[in-house]
């Protein structure tokens, strides 16, 4: 389950065959929240942070907010930085700035440096994604083009349509994430992904949410899904595990796969 | 994913809802082998074992095979035991006795009163089978009626088709593990599971085998399958992930299934 094009982010490979990358959310709402967060996640070992900026108190304050990011990679400059401001839509916390300036902060954040990819999401539409886009690949930074639905599990073609989408539009990952009402949608969600991950060249990332769900970030690696999220201090997400658990099982599994008949 | 009748194997619910009863396989030749497997394996903690007798050297001696079945109750009283002679067909060792000695085995076996449960393959015929049928329940034994392929994984309907012939002959249980080529092959299982133990009152057994299928053995529970089958010295099928292992990263699970949000 490869991908043509894997992402590279300070020395870790998104997109490789095998075992996934583990993602930890830095959950906080103040700066000195997020850094002892980062301190505390850090020691767990993750593959990759990602910074909720949607849960941030200062969201309104571009300075702050770069200021913030700035110190979590200077706290931790091995670790790839992924920033994220989820909407309310989307499963975010709700923020006080309009999409314009969700837009212009992301641009700062590019230009900042110290982030090594962007979230954005794709309800956002063609447009503003576009302007994302240019901002990242000028200042090389991966962009993550997402899709998550908390009310449902929408139909394998659908996903399939989303993840599509999000290539046609430029992105260096695509994400989907969505919500199970019966353990069928947990398999609605790995065929998508499969299905996605045999047609695109980027990498992919999915997960079915919730306890039902919670199967999926164990094995989606299994079937195409490049990124698994762990709990470190705080969930981000219904249905994630704590990372040490998640760890284990993954150490089980892809020792499995890989050398065991 | 609880089921309509589950089975009480010595305390044991298969069938329950949730956690998946954990089987370990007795793989050795001789008697003295098996019963100094049984007491390796019985102290990592298995729900169940199976004895696959196939592999016992002296298949062809009834006496001595009941006399190894008495040694296993008698060492570990507390454990259920599941007695299978695999067909060579469906991946077993090759036996020297005849299909009508497999079947006065099992009787004799049945009989003698040591075992709780025995595995019949449905594809030894209506006839056959309902025999194995008659002397089990006459005897109180649990019935597992199975279906292996080893070259690989038939379409859901198809498997679907499986589970209902093994509830129709009179199953205590239905058992299907198959083979995957591919990622598609494991959702396919998974599906075909789901289907059945929506449609199906006895519980139900499943796993895709081998590396690619390794996922199924940690997560089928959720989707159906009431057992997952555990290496604890030595595999009875390709796949099989050791049972510490498997049980650290069922604990995981069951646990974010049962508790998180």
């Amino acid at each position: 389950m490869a991908t043509a094009r894997p992402v590279q982010l300070r020395g870790r490979l998104l997109g490789r065959e095998g075992r996934p990358l583990v993602c930890t959310p830095l959950v906080a709402a103040t700066a000195d929240g997020v850094l002892s967060e980062l301190a505390a996640v850090r020691a767990k070992g993750p593959d990759l942070v990602e910074w909720r900026a949607d849960l941030f108190g200062d969201l309104g304050d571009r300075a702050a907010v770069v200021e913030v990011a700035r110190r979590i990679r200077s706290a931790a400059p091995e670790l790839p930085l992924l920033f994220t401001i989820r909407s309310s839509r989307e499963g975010g916390h709700p923020v006080a700035i309009s999409e314009e300036e969700v837009v212009a902060l992301l641009a700062a954040v590019c230009d900042a440096g110290h982030v090594d990819a962007v979230d954005y999401e794709l309800s956002n539409g063609a447009e503003r994604v576009r302007e994302v886009r240019a901002r990242s690949r000028a200042r090389g930074v991966a962009l993550v083009l997402s899709f998550h639905d908390f009310a449902r599990t929408p139909p394998a073609d659908l996903l399939v349509v989303r993840f599509r989408e999000a290539e046609r539009l430029g992105a260096d990952v695509a994400k989907v994430a969505v919500m199970p009402a019966a353990p069928e949608d947990v398999l609605t969600l790995l065929g998508a992904t499969l299905s996605a991950r045999r047609e695109l060249t980027i990498p992919i990332i999915s997960m079915s949410m919730g306890a039902l769900g919670s199967p999926s970030r164990v094995v989606g690696w299994a079937f195409g899904s490049s990124v698994t999220f762990a709990v470190g201090q705080g969930a981000s997400a219904p249905g994630q595990i704590p990372i040490e658990e998640l760890r284990a099982a993954l150490d089980v599994l892809c020792a499995t796969a890989g050398e065991r008949g």
